[in-house]
């Protein structure tokens, strides 16, 4: 066989870069270097003149080869193929050691806008009930937030974000390890249907591929550079979501990972990426878009518990409310007595407390207020807890 | 009132600083700093004498005042009270700014030897079942590697941690808020008893002392500064436990602390406290010892999933692995194809494969070793799996 063999113009950029995308295996840096360097269509030439010894591997491939009718086929679902040459190609991929050839796409959204403000959304297949509840909350959060929800349309983590996503009327990106036209699993055929309609499919092989467990692992590559940040939720130690992670923290994107009871297994690979520092621990939508979004404008408020009216009492005022009974008035004396203040003190930090609602003459003396103010009812069961001293 | 209307000799050291002990509240960091400087004795007797203006606020304490008493009381008990100049006085404490004047103490075992090598295991009260099922795991391993569990003898994390220990057959002890007479809560009394015989119980304040809000506070830093490391089980965002983490990260302490799910407000303050980078986060007793313990000797390996046959394979090997079928043999030039490899790269692979119980011959062809090899049965749940793509 030579070049004239070939059923197409092989000269011809996009179809040079489709038969590429049919002949190698995604993550192939050898082949993808020779691509970059001398171009698909001189690299394809060389390949079929047999100018190169270790291009003869491709040579099985060579004879099924038909970019025309893999370009028919993503056509006929709607699709396209996008080349690293067009405005909407991810610029993260720039970073990859092994960009792919080209992209097959289902799915009107642009890819660059995808890449611009998007979270990729990952864990294990065999998530917990506490990780996909997780997985969707933070996923619809993030799409209120307009954030694209990125993920590999698997079962468990994948699937509970897409349609997490979705359902905040967001656009979700499923980046699938076979071809556009295949959902895997087969059960996630009306939600790979959904996501073409409301976002996006895309691989890296044609439509027909087989989605083999090298493809899974190389596909992770994408979801970490496609991303403007990575979180896993719910990961056992050997899920390839934390190989997605690391990518993604190779890359220099922010990655996050959501903690779980370190009784779970499932959580365990989360919690090893953050014991090793390549994770930020997030617990919401807030967090992760203040950790991928843009500075200022995503960020969170610090979280703190529910202030109490006692928070800001300065510390004397604080220790004479420590001093007082709940029930019958203290006189002034034992309140110093037991405060271990002097008068003038005490009776300073009464009159504060009173002010505040805290504190109330109950006879000859003091106490802690009793008759709950309407809209001081937390303040009362503070005063409470304090005789009973706090967690 | 003079010196002389003492009924007790207050130049004497002891009697001194357990009169102190009465006088001040924790945490006095003025009245401390001038025991400090010019001793118990003397600066009892210019407050007796009325010399220092500031310290008349301890006068109403003065008529009650009987360190005889006091000391009788915890003789009774027996306990003992430790000054800083016992060799059993904990080092740490004297990078607290207000170190107490003295220390009440039940229990036989040495606070030197305490502070030496133990663990705070701390958190909130008001604990879930997962809270306390992991205070208790983590306390028992750390017993059972000779570390001594030290808490606040608290319901929920606190009273879980301190069984937990006595479980393993270690030491452990509860640092109170109120006088070590007192159990606080009540319905903690036994465990004070079995803590007391079997390890220690320690305040700042005399027996008889009610534990108020204000003491509770400080008590946490003597949590703190008595242990190697503090670790934070759970608690929520106002938690004291986290204050007990604070402070002992700013004495230089190692911090763990325990994530939980993020949909537990319970663990929202242990979170707060990680994402703070206040805290390691440890998932248990062998990670926590790591981070406490001495270098080397503590040391825990790295987690990682169960080890596959299929970890170690050079990638061509992979790859090969990746294009057998399951069922039927695929003829060599089919798996070529499959891989985009040459025949001489796919028959030495399918060499390697056979030899590792991987791969076999089917009729003219070949496909994923079927034949489970008694000791493979995890080979072929994973080259099973192989197929169906992974996590």
């Amino acid at each position: 066989m030579n070049a004239t063999e070939l059923r197409f113009d092989s000269s011809d950029e996009l179809l040079a870069r489709v038969a590429w995308s049919r002949l190698i295996e995604p993550g192939d840096e050898r082949a993808t270097t020779l691509i970059g360097q001398v171009g698909p269509a001189e690299a394809l030439r060389a390949l079929v003149e047999r100018e190169v010894e270790w291009l003869q591997r491709f040579v099985p491939r060579l004879a099924s080869l038909d970019p025309h009718r893999d370009l028919e086929g993503v056509r006929r679902l709607g699709g396209r193929v996008v080349l690293p040459s067009d405005d909407e190609w991810p610029a993260g991929f720039a970073a990859l050691a092994s960009p792919p050839p080209c992209l097959w796409v289902r799915g009107s959204v642009a890819l660059d806008e995808v890449a611009a403000r998007s979270v990729a959304v990952v864990g294990a297949r065999a998530a917990t009930t506490y990780g996909e509840h997780v997985a969707g909350d933070i996923a619809c959060g993030l799409g209120e937030r307009a954030f694209t929800v990125v993920s590999g349309l698997a079962y468990g983590i994948d699937g509970a974000a897409h349609r997490g996503a979705l359902a905040s009327g967001a656009v979700s990106v499923g980046v699938v390890a076979g071809g556009v036209d295949r959902a895997y699993p087969a059960g996630h055929d009306t939600l790979m249907t959904r996501l073409a309609e409301r976002g996006a499919i895309l691989s890296e092989v044609p439509p027909g591929s087989a989605p083999t467990r090298g493809r899974f692992l190389q596909r992770n590559r994408l979801i970490a550079a496609l991303s403007s940040g990575t979180v896993v939720v719910e990961a056992a130690l050997r899920s390839g979501s934390l190989n997605t992670a690391r990518t993604a923290a190779l890359l220099g994107r922010p990655v996050g990972a959501v903690p779980g009871p370190v009784t779970s297994v499932g959580s365990a690979g989360c919690h090893a990426l953050l014991r090793d520092g390549v994770a930020v621990l997030v617990t919401d939508a807030d967090e992760i878009a203040e950790l991928v979004g843009r500075m200022g404008e995503d960020a969170t408020p610090r979280r703190r518990g529910r202030a109490e009216p006692t928070d800001d009492l300065d510390p004397l005022a604080a220790r004479v409310l420590d001093a007082l009974p709940v029930r019958a008035g203290r006189p002034l004396d034992r309140v110093c007595a037991t405060a271990g203040l002097d008068p003038a003190s005490v009776q300073a930090a009464l009159g504060r407390l009173a002010l505040l609602g805290l504190a109330e003459r109950d006879g000859p003396g003091w106490r802690v207020m009793r008759a709950p103010i309407p809209r001081a009812a937390p303040h009362q069961e503070q005063a409470r807890r304090v005789v009973r001293g706090v967690d």
